[in-house]
């Protein structure tokens, strides 16, 4: 705990959202790969037990292969396996541990068919889909978090704004139920991503694949790819596209929960006084001992710019490219690695976030009551009750606005001066009236599908819920797929 | 035909191509809403049928409305129909239309319990879906004629590039299947996009639904949309997602044509030699008249920078910012309007240019026999012969590199020398090194899946070719369903 | 006047801003050469001038070719001169006209030495220093603006923020004076903009000069350039990047205005109340009677979004693009033409906002006085008083916020026991701590350089004021120099 | 030495080159605070001797501070002054240094006056101002060596390129110099960028002042600022601005570099052969023993992307923020950082590869001599020969073009042909059309300013010559402020 965190704040910031919001300040960052040591030796292995079955390996030199790459997982385990900058990347790493350490004349035939273009495709597309499940799972469970919450909050009103400005009344429940709404799409978008790709590039070789007989549906399989990608050449030229659509589906999400944060902040603030976060997640200020700055949610906002910039370092890296392997192609690694490094905790702490926000119901029900929120109920009512056309009954309500300044939310004389005015020769009965002006009354009116009344919300949510348990299923089998593809290949292992 | 045009050029340039090509220099951009006319004409049709139906208008009423929309629509045809920039948008002047030409009255009743925020949203994403519908046909097209090209050239050796450098032999039929393969994605990155597009906003109201009893589900059906996406609020917030995602589709897809440009431009450079320009899509110079330049690939490059440019301001807008309508969405219909504009030509005018691509097949047979192309066929030729590592082989065919430098072209003696060289007791046979420098042979070798041998490029043109259909079908599906609902109405409009 | 605008407002919205804020819905853009049309007659005028001082063209031939320019511009200027789709562009334009309506021999000799490379790069750097001269104008004048406004607030108290929440204590000239400063440096890029801009490129030809013997220090001259840009390729190859850096510095202006702006929103919220915008610059709501949407302030957000979009397509443009004219740069004249169509009225709009502000002063020291914002004063006065380490302080008083939580603002007792809880032996005077809770008081021993105290901000104001005088110099200077240029070709001309 | 890189290259990879292409797969980037230490030292130095002038810390405290902080000085030059993660940032690794390793009293006092948010500008801005000087530097160089081999190639001719087509005739030496031309407007960006950031932000405190009576002039000084950045607001909301305006400067430069590349690229494909690189800077294959990879030059290209990328974050983030400092903010450093790692040494490597280069004269002046890249002058000499229109000339030599299409080259019959076609009763001089085909006599024709004739290009690189000196002494003259405000804040802390 840093000397300067506040003492005002009750409870100590939560771990991960620290960790979410620290930056890099005092945290470096790691070889980039050290993080595809457990995905190149899968590779590998898989690669030269097909190897073996098209009989281009012989049975001995495969075990001893895999039992160096054993060697290597193991170390690597231990945090023993440590990358030698003067071997280039993990690929010679592993290869120079092989030649040097088990067996210098097999060492060198563990790269036969293969290249480093494809090689490394590969290792990113397994890296790839285990962040995307994992980022997808963070993301159902904090869908599941919102709803939860909004469900406790149907009847919670609260102005709803457009503009900045209050538009109408709505409820703290339906506007959470909307960020959960949106997130659905985020989980539209992960599971396209993921079917993108989880799709076989070893085998493109060097991008125009080679005169050694493989078996690409082998090695696809032993790997846990759902299809091998088939023209070589694409395999190579691709290597930005996955990426860019990951990166793509992560500015998306980034997005909605910098709008989400936004919201918070505002809310948060003193002047709207309607949440207030819990102090887990506030930082505290070095010279302001009074502060509750919500870190979380403006790192939030920043790193949704920062994923913006990503995807166009993408897009931008590839464009006119010419067709097949470019260095140039190289820097998407680092580009995607470190956008879901400052990410993939998003969706994970604005969970607890939102789990743990103190609403200010009281407030909320105040302001909703303030002003002029239930303007365009008062005529719609007109428009029912004396079927005056819409747009007059919209002209009569913004003459009872201007009439009713002062008293600072329309007045009943105001509405029927105004009436009078526009030579509407009816007066607006003082019951009806009285229950447009109480905001519990004036929501449940809105009770179509996806209103803000109660039942409508809860319609939503119990929606929204079903499909979440569908995206759930979907995630489960891919991650199944994935382990059961693990376990077999340690058996195939073991026959060795 | 402008005067300027070189005379060299044989045909005269396709006529979409100008277009294409063209830019803004001698063409002025219609109004934004004049192409939404159409959209909102039908979204006012559906939500005043519902009205009647829920007992909110009279059928006289919507009579008197849907003959006046009705006349809209004739003018429109006729462009007739003039958007008056004193009414602000589309949705004013049709409403003041029926106001001030049919019956003041009736006229101002078109807007209950609807707002131009949902109306807006609900015109665009109808707008949208036409568009999506539109290019996933001629990228479906575009693929198809890939696909036939492609089968023409699975015999058509020429060296296949890495860093802008012969790397390798491969085929042009290979290089045009992997266009088509990486297209493929673009198809199923627009279906994604539709998915999203085609969901009904309507009825949101301003974001937080209307006191009036509207029947959702009837105007989405009424509209042709798949279905209803419920909560109000996330209706109007998400006015930038779906534009942001058709962007980011089409920014994918460029960038994909951009890298084909790329190949084509620099491929049918006098330099290359390789490929020529039909003549139709080249454009001339004012001072080089023997200037043949690539004038549609140029643009394609220029437009795929555009759109990347459209997907950042389309997420720059809408970050951070509050929950509800923000008048900066107001901004998406523009960007996301002008890249269509710009990039719906693409695949059509790529298509046609790649069929009338002239192919220099004797170059690029020349090209393919020039050099050290075969240089990792002759390493694997000598792993395999002579049982080597593949790391030692690698190592000696670089040795026989350097020692027939001179040449210019892996030599026999080259390669035995570096094999003595390297303590390998063995002499490579001439009639095997031969087959290894005869780049059909050499090619037919990477008969593996995805591999550029003719068997095997003719595989994957087949399996592209199965998945194009189902594209095709789920596109035509798709179209009939907007075809039924917009039959639908008008057979519902006839009781009125 | 649409009839859709509130009737709540009291006055009408400021014309400019109607047009700032209205989009494209109902506007159509003009051909984008319509606007160069002036700049080739002009750029055409001092080529055909050279060509006759170095004895290329006779004097009889410019003298058919200014008359015939002359009749364009007439035509132009009655907006008669419109240009034909025919005719590809305005150099083709204008060349026709030459040829058809004047001399059919003379008119082919205007582009004796000169591409349409170097032609446009011209015309684009005639028509962008006006617009950086004038966007600079609209600038200096919105400082003005905002150093007069701020002036009169010297002493109007109000919070600081940090992180959207309360931080200490400023004042509101202190925030206006914030603003002015950072438009200082966009200021001092509109200068360099304009000094990298001003450079001629005339005579580059197609990128590789020509053989006729021009004088490119003449027509720099006659076109009111400060120097000619040398090397020929350099001059066709920058043209993405005088708009890039155009684009730039609109990107760094509106990011300014678009923070000032979301002050201003904020600020303006019911739930601050801290400003009110004038009638003049809120846009009504068709639905919502009350509403007072800050629409010109919304609209600049967006603006800077899509002002980040253009840097980007422009940089993307350009990146690894091949030496020399290419296609892809034509796009880069619509990218920046939109772009200041969009962004150059902002600062115009927006000084008219700032002078218009209703500034509540009684809420803002009702803020300003509220919760914990003296908490650093206090500590640096304990530190001060009984020569406290500072840090010592700093976590007496965080100690003193919560124990004076309940009251809503730091109270002596609580300071007191917080300083005994500490084991400090002191006790704070009650006159001192009175002192500290008097916001004016407070704000005005930050009167170092920068600070917010009246005196320091009057200081900055006047600072400012006289930078302010020597950019209204510069502009002025640099717009004289255009003007002597027109004068002069003016009077050369009669020589013919 | 990898074992991967190829055999055939003679020479070993440039180290600069190697480390400039590496990537991050085998290098971790350190904690980004490490680099600050040095700054964070020096800020605190000169805040607490100000302290000490201004009567707010005694001498003896001031002396027990600046002696701690030799200390951490003297165990950073050691490299044992790690920075402990659990103390949040180098701000408060510093001040717990001094407050546990030498005075807990007056440890807890060096903050006094100071907030950690103009703190860190300040560091940044030293940090900032370095690594702008250090690219200058580097720049001026890299333009000098330009100019150097420019200068022995002005009689290189070779093709000039439009649209990746043979154009016209242009030198190598008129290339290299516009590079030289385009990146001295870089080195304009890079004072813009230094006189922006040159700035001191010092005392701002958090963004609203301090009631401590600093003296901001003295700090200024005291940190070799040129002058105090006023108001204090803008000295924290403008953090995101330096930034950004430096990543914008860095972004120009590597589009430059980047065209520079492609040109590289292109014109060393085995395709083209004009250039050759030298073997230190080619990359090899790990099985394309024959590759003659352009690291560097791909490279560069990708970091182009990434610093738009970058550029594009920097403005999202600060987009419609709130004034005064936000969380977000903080990302701007690891973004500047970031980038700066990645380009810094582009100029220098580029430097080398540009020296290094061999040029193939022989093919330059064999392509020049191809095909009709004299048309042209051709169409030039008809109209100055026989005073025909220039654009009756241009469609006589478009006609010629056709005519001698089979013979590869522009034939004197065929001009004649055309020239009687066209009913010109002329015919061309034998000796004339000899003197046009030779690419040295037609270069040599283009000598006006900035032309490709040796003469007109050695002038360009003379005048180059000449304002790069002054660059070069206007950063002499930075780097000398710098050193003198070192020296005498020795001084000073001597006399504690």
């Amino acid at each position: 705990m840093s000397p300067v965190w506040g003492h005002r704040l009750e409870e100590q910031p939560e771990e991960l959202s620290v960790l979410y919001c620290a930056g890099r300040d005092v945290k470096s960052l790691p070889m980039a790969d050290e993080i595809l040591i457990t995905y190149d030796i899968w590779n590998t292995e898989a690669h030269d037990i097909m190897l073996y079955k098209q009989g281009i390996l012989t049975k001995e030199e495969v075990k001893v292969i895999l039992s160096a790459l054993d060697q290597v997982r193991k170390l690597h385990e231990k945090d023993q396996f440590k990358l030698d900058p003067q071997k280039e990347d993990v690929h010679m790493n592993i290869e120079s541990f092989i030649t040097e350490k088990c067996d210098p004349v097999i060492g060198r035939k563990v790269h036969t068919g293969r290249s480093r273009n494809d090689q490394i495709v590969c290792d990113m597309r397994m890296y790839l889909r285990e962040k995307i499940l994992k980022i997808t799972d963070s993301l159902i469970t904090l869908v599941e978090a919102l709803l939860n919450v909004a469900q406790e909050h149907i009847e919670t009103v609260m102005p709803g704004f457009t503009h900045y400005q209050h538009a109408t009344i709505s409820t703290f429940g339906h506007l959470l139920t909307s960020y959960a709404q949106a997130m659905e799409r985020d989980l539209d978008r992960m599971e396209f991503v993921y079917s993108i790709t989880n799709r076989c590039p070893l085998g493109a070789a060097a991008g125009y694949g080679t005169s050694w007989p493989i078996d690409r549906d082998l090695t696809a399989k032993l790997l846990g790819f759902d299809e091998v990608q088939e023209n070589s050449i694409d395999c190579v030229s691709s290597r930005w596209e996955t990426e860019a659509q990951f990166a793509s589906a992560i500015s998306f999400m980034m997005n909605h929960l910098s709008i989400m944060s936004q919201d918070f902040v505002f809310l948060s603030t003193s002047e709207a006084g309607m949440l207030k976060l819990d102090d887990r997640f506030v930082l505290g200020s070095s010279i302001m001992p009074q502060k509750r700055n919500p870190g979380p949610l403006e790192v939030t906002r920043a790193k949704a710019a920062i994923a913006q910039g990503t995807v166009q370092a993408l897009f931008g890296i590839s464009k006119a490219s010419l067709s097949g392997y470019n260095r140039d192609g190289q820097y998407t690694k680092y580009l995607i690695m470190d956008i879901i490094n400052e990410c993939e905790l998003a969706p994970v702490v604005l969970k607890e976030v939102v789990k743990s926000l103190q609403v200010n119901k009281g407030e909320m029900q105040r302001q909703a009551s303030l002003g002029f929120l239930n303007a365009v109920d008062v005529a719609d009512y007109l428009t029912r009750k004396f079927n005056l056309p819409f747009r007059q009954a919209y002209h009569i309500v913004a003459e009872s606005v201007k009439l009713s300044d002062e008293a600072g939310e329309l007045t009943l004389s105001a509405v029927n001066q105004a009436m009078e005015n526009a030579g509407v020769n009816h007066k607006v009965d003082e019951e009806d009236f009285g229950a447009l002006t109480i905001p519990q009354k004036n929501v449940s009116l809105k009770s179509h599908i996806g209103g803000p009344a109660p039942d409508a919300v809860l319609k939503t949510i119990k929606n929204i819920g079903i499909r979440l348990s569908s995206h759930r299923q979907t995630l489960s089998e891919a991650v199944k797929r994935l382990e059961r593809a693990k376990i077999e290949i340690e058996s195939i292992k073991k026959e060795f």
